[in-house]
C-alpha cells in the first residue's frame, strides 16, 4: 500500500458519545431552523425579552409600530373585510352551520393571530376544504338536518380539538408532521375538493329544496338529477349571471394584476346586489331562497356548549386532527411562500402554536375553524398590508358589521353564495399543475391523483390517505431500494462517476467500483447485498473481463449518511462472501456517522484500517498495485 | 469560468424516457436479485426445462442425485426425526391444540418443501414464537377449553390463509415487505417470547391444573401463585431434572461443537424417558400429567375442516398474515444464513412461495403452521445433509412413527414437555446480542426493548407492532431529516470532505460548500431550505468571515440519488431566496435520476449550465476566479 501511504488518510478518530450524537441529532430532528440561536450570547435581560418577543411577535413589531404603516394596514383591512364578509357566510353554509357563525369566526381569531402570529401578511379566515371536511366527518354521527343544536356544538367541539392539536404539535416542535403532506397531496387534495364543493354548488344553483349530505360526486349529481322537478331556471339564470361576472373580475386581474381589487370587491358587489335585489323583488316566489334572520351582536361564549360526550368523542377528536392538519399544511405553506417574496423567515412551529391558540379561543366563542387561506392572503399581500395589524383592523371592521349591518345580509340570495363559492372553487383547481406534474414526475402525479380522484369519487378523508399513504410508501421504496451505480474513471481527471451517466468513464479490469446513495440498514440491507453480488456476476459475465475477474470491490459510501445494526451486519456478510469467493472487499469515504458505528462494532477492526480508503482514486490506485505486485509474483514463481 | 472549460463537464444528454427508467426502477424494487439473468441468452427448449427448474428446484437437484450424497441425507433426515416428535408434540400443546397435529406437520409439509424449497440445509417444522401467536389472536374469538373443535378447525384456516398470504406475497414478488422486520425487531420479538413461553411453562413444571389464557407476564404470574395450592413438587423435581439434563447436554455442544447430536437427541431421550417411567411408575398419582391418547394413522384430510365463517374470517385472516409474515422471516433469515456459509444463493420470494405451498396443503392434510425453524435446521445442517432429501427422509420417518409408534407417546408427562420448551426457549434468549446493539445503536436498543417488553407485558401482535412502528418512524425520520455537511479541501489534494470529520480541511472565505446525503423530496424538502439557510447563517456569524460574506453556494448532491416535485420546486426556492441575498448558487455532480428531473422542469435552463458542476474542487474554482474577477473589478473601477 506504499503508493496511498503519502496522502490524506481517513480519520478513525474516537466515536464520538452517544450524548453529543444524540442531541444533534435531536436538535436537527426538531429545531432545524435553531430559533433561539440569534440571541444565544446576549445577556439575561435581552434574552428574556428576546425570548418574549419570540413566542408572542406583537412585542416585536408593535414598538416599531408607526402611522405610516398603519395607513397601508388600514386599507389592507378594509379589503380583506369585504372579501370576509361573503366567505364566512358561504364557508358557513359548506359546513352546514348558520351564517353567523362565519361572520364571528372572522372577528376574534384576526385578533388572536395578530398577537401571535408572526406572518406579516396571512389574513386569517375559514377555507372551504376544511368546512367541507369537518361537516363530512361530524355528519357520519350527527345529521345536521335532525339536529342543529348537537351538530354545532360538535363543530365547536371539533374546532377546540383542532386548536388543541396545533398547539401540542407546535411545542413538540413537530412540524415535521406537516412535512409529510407534499405539493403534489394537497394540489390533488385542493383539486378534487374543487370539484367536489362545486357539483355541491348545483343546489344552490338550481334552487334545489332537497338535496344529499353525501359529498361524493356519484351521489351529489344523483340528488341532482333525481330533483329535476326542483329545477328552477330563473335561479339559475340569476346564479349564472353572478358567476360570469366574477370570472370576468378575476380574468381582469390576470391580465393587469394591478386592478386586483376588483376581483377582491367582486363577491361584496355582488352580495350587495343581490341583496338589494332580494329586498326590492320578489324573488323567493321564483324559487331564489335567501340566508335569512342574521342577529345582530358580537359573538356570545360557546364555551358551555363544548361536547365531551364520549359517544362523540372520536368524531370530533377524528375532525379535529385531520381538518387541523390540513389548515396548518395549507397555512403555513402560504404564509412561507409570501416571506419567500419577502426574504423573511416563517417558524413552522410557532405558527402552528398560533393557529392554535387561535382556534382554541375561537372554539369558546362560537367561532369555528380558521387558518390562513389563500385567497384572502394574497389580496392582503396586494392590498399593501405592513404588518400583523391588518388582521387587526379586519376584526374591528367585523366587529362594526356585526353589531349595525348583521341583519342587512339576511336578504342575501343563496345562489349569489353558490356563484361566490363556484367562482373561488374554479381558481382552485391547477390543471395546469397537474400537467406539469404528469411531464416531470409520474409517481408525484399518482400521488396527486389519488387525492385529486379520491376525494370527489370516494370520501375527503379517504382520498387524503390514500394521496399520503402512496407519498409515504414511496418514501420508504426510496430507502428500501436506493440507487446503486458502477464508477468509471472519467478520462484526464482524478472523478469517478456513474458510468451509465458518463458513457466515456472507463473502468479497470479486475476492479468493481459501487457506489451506494442511501443510509444502510434494515429496510435496504438485503437488497444492498443481492445487488452487490449481482454487480459482481454482471461484471464477470462481461465478455471483456472474463480473462480478468473481479478481484477488488470498492464500496464507496460517499452517499451513505447512516448506518444501523442490521446494515453493519450486512456489510460483514458482504465481506464473508466476496472472501469465500477471493475477492478482496474495500470501503471509501465513510461519513463520520457510519465510521463511528463501524468502529464500535468492530468492524473497523475486522476489515482492517488499510481497506477503508478517503477516495475512490486512492482506493483503485492501491487495487491497480495489489494487482500488478501479484502478477509480477506470477511471474517470478 | 475560463478555469474549468477545458476540464471534463457534466453530460447534459436527453433525459431517459419515463418507460425506460420506470422499467428499471420496478426490476430493482421487485426483481433485485435477477433470477432469470443466469439464462436469457439460452435456447428455448434449454430456457423452459431452465424456467422449469427454476421454479420447482427438485427438477434442479434430483436428476444429480446419487446414492452418496443419500447416505448423508439418511443420518440427517434420521436425526431431525428425532427433534421433530418431541418439538411437534410440545409446540401443539403451546398452541392449544391436539398433539397428534404437532406430529402430522412433520409429515406432508416437509415433502412439500422437498419439492419446492430452494435452500439445501432447511430442515421444516413447527416453531414455538409462531405457535403462541396463533393461539394468541384466535383466543380473542374463541376459548380452546369451550369449544376445542371450533378452535382447531379456526387454526387450519388461519394455516390456509398464511399460505395464501405467503404464496401471494411470493408471486408478487414482495419479499420488500420482509425486509421491514429488521434484525433488532426479530432479537426483540425472539426474546421477548421466549421470556414468555418459559413462564408459561411453570404451568407445566408445578403441575397446575388450572391456568390462565392469557399470555402476558402479569396474568401468568398471578395464575401461577393464585394455584399456589395446586403447585406439586414431585411434579418440580422431574421438571426440574430433566431441564438440567437438556442443558448441561446444550453446554457440552457449545463447549465442542461435534457432540452437537448429544444435544440434538438429548429431547428425544427425555421423552423415552419419561414414558418409560410413566408407564410403569404411578406418576398420576403425583400429580405428573401425561399426553394422553394418541391415534395410529397418517394424517387424515382437514379439506372439510376449513371455516370461512365471516364471523370468524377477520380473526383467521390476521392470524394467518402476521404469523405468516414471522414464520417468513424467521425461515428465510435461517435459509440465507446457512446458504452463506455454504457460499450459495437463496431467492426469498421463491421460499416464500414454497412456504405457502407447504402451509396450503399442510392446511388441507391437518397440519397447523410449519416454518424452518432455527434449532432443527441448525442440527440438520450439522448432520451433514446435503440436499432437500433430507427433509423427505424426516418425512418417511414420521410416516412410520404415525403408522406404528405413535400410542407410545401416550405416556409422555408434560412436565418433560415442558422441560424441552424451557430449555429450548432459555437458548434463544439473546442476552449478549442485546449488549451488543445497546453499545453500537442506541435506537436500535430501543426498538429492541420495544418487542423484547412489549410482547411479554403487552401482548405479542403490540409488542411487534410497536416494533416495526419505531423501525419504520426511524426509516422515515432518516428521509426527512437528511445529514448535511459543510465540505473543506484536505490540504494537499483535491478532495472536499465534512469539515467536522476532518478538522485539517479548510473552507475559502466567500464560498459555502454543502453536501447533502439523501433524496431531496415532499417528507424533507422544507428542512432542506431551512438547513441551508442555517448553514448560511452560522457561516457569516463566524467572525473570521465578517469581513468576507458569503457570495457562492454550492449544494454538492453526490449522495443525492433521487428527488421529486416538492424537492425540484425547493432547489428553485432556494435559489431565489440566494439571488435575493445576492448570493451565487451552483449544483454539484447531480446523478443522473436528478439531472433527468431537473431539466424535464426546465431548472437546468434557469440556473444555466454553467452552474452545474462536474466536481466541488471545479466549482470551488471557478467560484474563486469569479470572486477575484469581482475583486480586481472593485479595484479598478
Amino acid at each position: 500500500m506504499a503508493v496511498t501511504s503519502s496522502g490524506p488518510r481517513v480519520n478513525f478518530a474516537a466515536p464520538r458519545g452517544f450524548a453529543k450524537t444524540f442531541k444533534k441529532k435531536l436538535k436537527e430532528t426538531l429545531f432545524p431552523d435553531d430559533p433561539f440561536g440569534g440571541f444565544r450570547n446576549e445577556k439575561p435581560a435581552r434574552k428574556s425579552l428576546k425570548t418574549l418577543q419570540y413566542f408572542v411577535p406583537v412585542f416585536d413589531w408593535l414598538p416599531k409600530y408607526d402611522f405610516t404603516k398603519f395607513k397601508f394596514d388600514l386599507v389592507a383591512g378594509i379589503t380583506i373585510t369585504s372579501l370576509a364578509i361573503p366567505q364566512g357566510i358561504s364557508y358557513a353554509k359548506l359546513a352546514n352551520i348558520p351564517p353567523i357563525i362565519g361572520l364571528y369566526s372572522s372577528f376574534v381569531p384576526p385578533i388572536i393571530y395578530a398577537v401571535f402570529g408572526s406572518s406579516k401578511h396571512l389574513a386569517v379566515g375559514t377555507v372551504a376544504a376544511c368546512s367541507v371536511l369537518l361537516s363530512e366527518t361530524i355528519e357520519e354521527k350527527v345529521n345536521f338536518k335532525d339536529n342543529p343544536e348537537l351538530y354545532l356544538h360538535l363543530v365547536f367541539t371539533a374546532t377546540f380539538f383542532t386548536g388543541i392539536f396545533q398547539t401540542a404539535l407546535g411545542f413538540l416542535r413537530l412540524g415535521i408532521l406537516v412535512d409529510f403532506l407534499s405539493h403534489s397531496t394537497i394540489t390533488g387534495f385542493m383539486t378534487g375538493t374543487a370539484v367536489l364543493i362545486c357539483l355541491q354548488q348545483l343546489k344552490g344553483m338550481l334552487g334545489l329544496k332537497h338535496f344529499t349530505s353525501k359529498t361524493d360526486v356519484v351521489h351529489v349529481l344523483k340528488a341532482v338529477f333525481e330533483n329535476r322537478n326542483e329545477w328552477r331556471w330563473e335561479c339559475f339564470l340569476v346564479g349564472l349571471a353572478f358567476l360570469i361576472f366574477l370570472q370576468l373580475t378575476r380574468f381582469l386581474r390576470n391580465k393587469s394584476p394591478k386592478l386586483f381589487w376588483v376581483s377582491a370587491m367582486a363577491p361584496m358587489i355582488s352580495v350587495a346586489i343581490g341583496c338589494i335585489f332580494a329586498y326590492f323583488a320578489p324573488v323567493e316566489k321564483h324559487g331564489i331562497q335567501i340566508v335569512g334572520e342574521l342577529k345582530r351582536g358580537i359573538n356570545p361564549s360557546s364555551l358551555k356548549y363544548l361536547n365531551f360526550d364520549p359517544e362523540y368523542l372520536p368524531s370530533t377528536i377524528k375532525a379535529g386532527c385531520i381538518t387541523g392538519l390540513i389548515a396548518l399544511a395549507e397555512g403555513i405553506a402560504i404564509a412561507r411562500s409570501f416571506a419567500i417574496i419577502k426574504n423573511e423567515q416563517i417558524d413552522g412551529n410557532k405558527e402552528m402554536v398560533a393557529f392554535g391558540f387561535m382556534n382554541i379561543l375561537g372554539s369558546f366563542t362560537s367561532c369555528y375553524l380558521t387558518t390562513g387561506p389563500f385567497s384572502k392572503t394574497a389580496v392582503n399581500f396586494n392590498s399593501g398590508c405592513k404588518t400583523q395589524m391588518a388582521n387587526f383592523v379586519m376584526a374591528m371592521c367585523m366587529m362594526l358589521v356585526l353589531l349595525f349591518l348583521a341583519p342587512v345580509f339576511k336578504y342575501t340570495p343563496l345562489v349569489v353564495l353558490s356563484a361566490i363559492i363556484m367562482s373561488a372553487m374554479i381558481g382552485l383547481i391547477s390543471y395546469e399543475k397537474i400537467v406539469h406534474l404528469f411531464k416531470v414526475d409520474k409517481l408525484d402525479f399518482c400521488i396527486c391523483m389519488a387525492a385529486c380522484l379520491g376525494v370527489p369519487f370516494l370520501t375527503m378523508e379517504i382520498g387524503l390517505i390514500l394521496s399520503v399513504g402512496l407519498a409515504i410508501l414511496r418514501a420508504l421504496v426510496y430507502v428500501a431500494r436506493p440507487a446503486t451505480c458502477k464508477l468509471g474513471k472519467i478520462p484526464n481527471s482524478v472523478l469517478y462517476r456513474d458510468m451509465e451517466q458518463y458513457p466515456d468513464a472507463t473502468g479497470f479490469p479486475g476492479i468493481l467500483a459501487l457506489q451506494i446513495g442511501s443510509p444502510i440498514y434494515f429496510a435496504n440491507c438485503n437488497y444492498v447485498r443481492e445487488r452487490t453480488l449481482r454487480w459482481i456476476r454482471d461484471e464477470e459475465s462481461l465478455s471483456e473481463s472474463k480473462s480478468n475477474p473481479v478481484e477488488h470491490v470498492l464500496l464507496d459510501l460517499s452517499g451513505a449518511t447512516a448506518i444501523d445494526m442490521t446494515g453493519i451486519e450486512t456489510l460483514m456478510e458482504i465481506r464473508r462472501i466476496l472472501t469465500s469467493m477471493s475477492i478482496k472487499f474495500g470501503i471509501v469515504n465513510p461519513r463520520i456517522e457510519i465510521l463511528d458505528k463501524l468502529t464500535l462494532a468492530h468492524f473497523v477492526d475486522k476489515i482492517g484500517k488499510d481497506s477503508i480508503y478517503l477516495s475512490i482514486d486512492e482506493a483503485v490506485e492501491a487495487c491497480r498495485f495489489s494487482l500488478q505486485t501479484d502478477k509480477q509474483h506470477d511471474a517470478t514463481s
